[in-house]
């Protein structure tokens, strides 16, 4: 049996990304600066902060004027008021507060910490905000589409990727927040294990599984490597969203 | 700037594990037989199933009786009686329960469901069930030393890895349980961003990223291929456990 072998490959050499930027295009151009290209069964993912720039998600806290719910939440999370202000209106649910961390229902359907509104290594203004983009399944098709297009591949599939912390476990870990081109969940219930049994564990988080993959590569320097090619991966191409990937509320034990 | 690239080679050719096998050895021929060898700086993932099988860890149903309070669980779980008492020996406490799982605390202090007792892919036998392995961190810390010197590198890390569901996200996906040679989180705190501010999301979950990429190459051929060599990874060196990535009682607030 030959050695099935899958690389990510980190893509330097994007620059700054500005509001309005055709994002696509800047990816497509330092994939060739590197001497690059992108294959068939390619996965492309991209680190939402560059998604959000480029969509201009930028938030100026001075705008911002906290409501009620807002202070009193700021209080017992024992943060600034006008970017509690920011994660309510970006959240369809607070599910616990303690100092430092509002964890949410975010408007896009998963659970994470602060609305994942950014403060870090994204201007050099401190009131500067950055909100997540307001899509990132569309963007994910759409940067499909691009690139389809522009390397002349069929089989391609796009991952938004994101850090999230966790219940129970240390750390943060790369998700996906958006996909295209594949099947976010591998789905083998009905087949067999190597003694003809029904395999037990048989939905496997594929593109979760890619996105942290990535986000090694990416790890603290997101900022200098916010795409990574993942070349080589087992997955089920077709038709899939981030929609897949968020476990419905009535079969969740840990809300 | 040079692309950084990971590469996760896949290790087949690895015989099915009897108990008392040598696993070290059985699977540095393996590295070898491919053609492979490992390098400074590679981290070997191995996955749980074939560190339990070397151990012995079956335990048939038959030899089983449950008691009063697995017999109650069984119920509310719809599962056997006997596997509920292995769950209950296995773990410290029960968090949750509904038909079909009963998630736990295992005792080696990680959150999962049905403290990962295996039922697929392990034998012919119905009856025959696979429990965790017994010390997953010394396992590693084993294998490591003895690739060590039969490879003759000093930069090397060990991951044994599980698949594991999750609150909020539908799928498994492949996390640490026993590590060596790597700080299993990469702590930034301290570091700064681009524009000179402290980093926000600081504390990244780097062994369970690399578990999660081995895991994607391992996929539902974890049998055929149990072990994954990753090659171009950037961690931090140095003791760690996996006691690192558990998140203290006092500080889950999801249990």
């Amino acid at each position: 049996m030959r050695s099935p072998v899958m690389q990510c490959i980190g893509i330097p050499g994007i620059p700054l990304i500005q509001p309005g930027d055709d994002l696509a295009s800047l990816i497509a151009q330092a994939i060739q600066d590197v001497g690059e290209t992108l294959q068939e069964g390619d996965v492309v993912v991209v680190a939402q902060k560059v998604v959000s720039k480029a969509e201009g998600r930028w938030v100026h806290l001075g705008s911002v004027v906290p409501g009620p719910d807002a202070v009193v939440l700021a209080r017992a999370a024992d943060k600034d008021p006008r970017l509690v202000e920011l994660i309510l209106r970006e959240a369809n649910e607070v599910l616990r507060v303690r100092p430092g961390v509002i964890v949410v229902e975010h408007r896009l359907g998963f659970v994470c910490a602060n609305a994942g509104i950014d403060h870090s290594n994204v201007a050099g203004d401190e009131e500067q905000v950055l909100l997540l983009p307001v899509d990132p399944d569309a963007t994910a098709r759409r940067l499909r589409a691009m690139w389809q297009q522009w390397f002349g591949v069929h089989r391609l599939a796009v991952i938004i990727n994101d850090s999230h912390g966790r219940a129970w476990r240390m750390g943060t870990v790369g998700v996906a927040i958006g996909v295209a081109g594949l099947r976010p969940l591998s789905d083998r219930r009905g087949t067999s294990d190597l003694f003809g049994r029904p395999l037990q564990v048989t939905v496997i988080g594929t593109a979760d599984e890619l996105a942290a993959a990535a986000s090694a590569v990416m790890g603290q320097a997101a900022e200098a490597i916010p795409v990574v090619i993942v070349r080589g991966a087992t997955y089920d191409a077709g038709e899939g969203s981030l929609a897949d990937l968020l476990r419905p509320r009535e079969l969740d034990l840990f809300r």
